[in-house]
């Protein structure tokens, strides 16, 4: 029995983390679960898996949590609440799936705890992945990837060696957007940017995906995850989205993990490594029903974005944190509907423009540059 | 420093094995070697790496080697003395790249000595799998696949559980007449079967791929190598041979393995493993300069040897010897021009007919029904 810290339970990953261990209750156990606002959602859930710890956002959230709850659990909120769902409990695994950077800190207590982690939340590695892989080879925890295409990485490499790495190759649907033009780009919608040909997720990562930014984190988070110099690692257009990541290696071996688009997969062996278990009801791949597996080099004149976070992540320090900390705020204005699209662009242009980055920088130092980034790009102007 | 040796020098993957061993000299050292006639080619190989000893087919080939040899190696000769190279040397690890069946006694021999076995030779394991498979186990041996779909199904399975496979997919190219209906095929010739779209390799393998026995003897040897059962292993038609084969685990993670198609990969990662090494001048994989990888379902109708393969080797015993020792007889007579095509099918079918299996056969049935199915389907009539 596994017992398990998930915070961010009621967003896609968060939902799809509760559905594998619905499926395998004598395997795992939830101990602590922390949410935004989704009350509806979290009530379900707590009911469902009895957790011992619930956090919320606010003190209102968690006094109207307790009235309405038939067990008795700790419940907490706040910063300080999230730190305690997520280190303080005797989880032995965190699952982070919350959304942006707010999962550094987090992160970073339950490492100290001892827990192992499994890592949904991409902005965590990119914003301060020194500090992260640091701390985790300090006090011997695991890093398991969450995403599909780390996961597929991680699976690729599983009993392999580092050193005979040649290359990661990350593969890249091309979102929403994929066959337009830069100057298309103009004029596309809110509702044009979410929706995906081929994967369910949250907003915030629809529009990363259309934007082709979600790559450039992937890029930097496989860079941490996989202690992997940026030269060494690849993307390549692959609109079917089957082939989930590969490993080149150097006798000219490329391992691939293929699979329908189930994000439960990578979820549940992050959860289950390096045992596999069953998943009955995901839809198997029969590549004869698919027929064709389409390849693409990718064009980084017409997606900016990837080329910038190649640039971001190689510049190091305080470079990726600005990139993400304007992305984040740049999407959250395009989702209301603030700005346009290739605003996005613009926005985080602007910011890394304006920054000098600091080389290994601290907690402090990375929590003070985030700040003062997402003030800068939220006032800038349209 | 791995010493090897060698049986089947101057075939396809002799060849290609020496230079693999020519790449590594600090890694690898050969022991021994055997080959049939090519003296010339046997020659050569042998200054160049001055194996102690050297088998050839006949005594008289033996005394000219003699003759011309500049340094004093142990000449030996015939069945006896394949025996001797393959099992009866200092050598740690035996590769097994002889045609048919003869590596059948060469290998149980050097399995009794405690080699390991780089198992080219997909005859042997098709003929005698369970005596090849039980005496590996006992003498704890490894066998080691070097046909690149079970190569690129053993690395897949690295590092991963048994139990965990729901299904082993091997990949077929289709062979030089995957394009043509069973009418097409009565008319085809010689060269036209000789013609591979993917890989450059020996007769007799060229034409096995081209009736798709090629295929049939592979799922045989699967299922002797992985210890799997026939409705675990699947077979699906992937004309780019990019994909070398997969494996398909219980929570629908496929793993795959592809490449360039280059006999090196899989004979190098046989003489290497879990380890891998460098292989500079192999063409490495660009999956955008391929643009396309197709899958198309097997048509079990169109490729009438496959399914006849799954049946015999559903049958067992001495099934799969018979359908084999048929096939080898037949492909002989068709790269004579004795026969036609289909005719090789014909031959097989009647084999397989005329025979009531038995079943756990020792090694001397084996041998026995082996030689007399030869002699039968020799003289099949036209």
């Amino acid at each position: 029995m596994k017992t398990i810290n998930l915070i961010g339970s009621t967003g896609s990953i968060g939902i799809q983390t509760l559905d594998v261990m619905r499926a395998h209750p004598e395997t795992f156990r939830l101990q602590s679960m922390s949410f935004g606002s989704n009350m509806t959602e979290a009530l379900k859930q707590a009911e469902e898996f009895k957790p011992a710890v619930i956090c919320t956002a606010t003190r209102e959230l968690a006094d109207r949590l307790k009235m309405q709850l038939s067990y008795p659990a700790t419940v907490v909120y706040g910063f300080d609440g999230l730190i305690y769902a997520a280190a303080e409990t005797d989880g032995e695994m965190l699952v982070n799936a919350v959304m942006g950077r707010v999962g550094l800190e987090p992160t970073l207590k339950a490492i100290e705890a001892g827990k192992d982690i499994a890592i949904a939340n991409k902005e965590t590695l990119v914003t301060a992945g020194h500090l992260v892989t640091e701390a985790a080879e300090r006090r011997g925890v695991k890093l398991i990837p969450v995403d599909s295409e780390h996961s597929a990485i991680y699976q690729c490499l599983h009993g392999n060696w580092e050193k005979e790495v040649e290359t990661l190759i990350l593969t890249a649907s091309g979102g929403s957007f994929r066959d337009l033009s830069r100057a298309e780009l103009a004029n596309v919608t809110l509702k044009d940017a979410l929706n995906h040909p081929n994967w369910n997720m949250g907003a915030k990562i629809t529009v990363d995906s259309a934007s082709m930014m979600n790559k450039g984190l992937e890029v930097i988070e496989a860079k941490w995850l996989f202690n992997m110099p940026y030269d060494q690692i690849d993307v390549i257009l692959h609109k079917e989205s089957i082939v989930h990541s590969m490993v080149e290696y150097i006798d000219g071996s490329v391992l691939a993990h293929m699979g329908t688009p189930d994000m439960r997969v990578p979820i549940q062996y992050a959860l289950s490594e390096p045992s596999r278990l069953d998943l009955q009801d995901s839809k198997r791949l029969k590549l004869w029903e698919i027929g064709q597996l389409h390849f693409q080099k990718m064009d980084f004149e017409r997606f900016r974005l990837l080329q910038l976070a190649y640039d971001a992540g190689r510049l190091g320090g305080t470079a990726p944190t600005v990139m993400n900390a304007a992305n984040e705020v740049a999407v959250a204005r395009f989702l209301d509907g603030e700005i346009s699209f290739l605003q996005i662009e613009e926005f985080i242009e602007r910011a890394l423009h304006n920054h000098t980055p600091l080389q290994a920088p601290d907690l402090a130092t990375i929590v003070s540059v985030d700040k003062d980034t997402r003030s800068s790009v939220l006032t800038y102007s349209k």
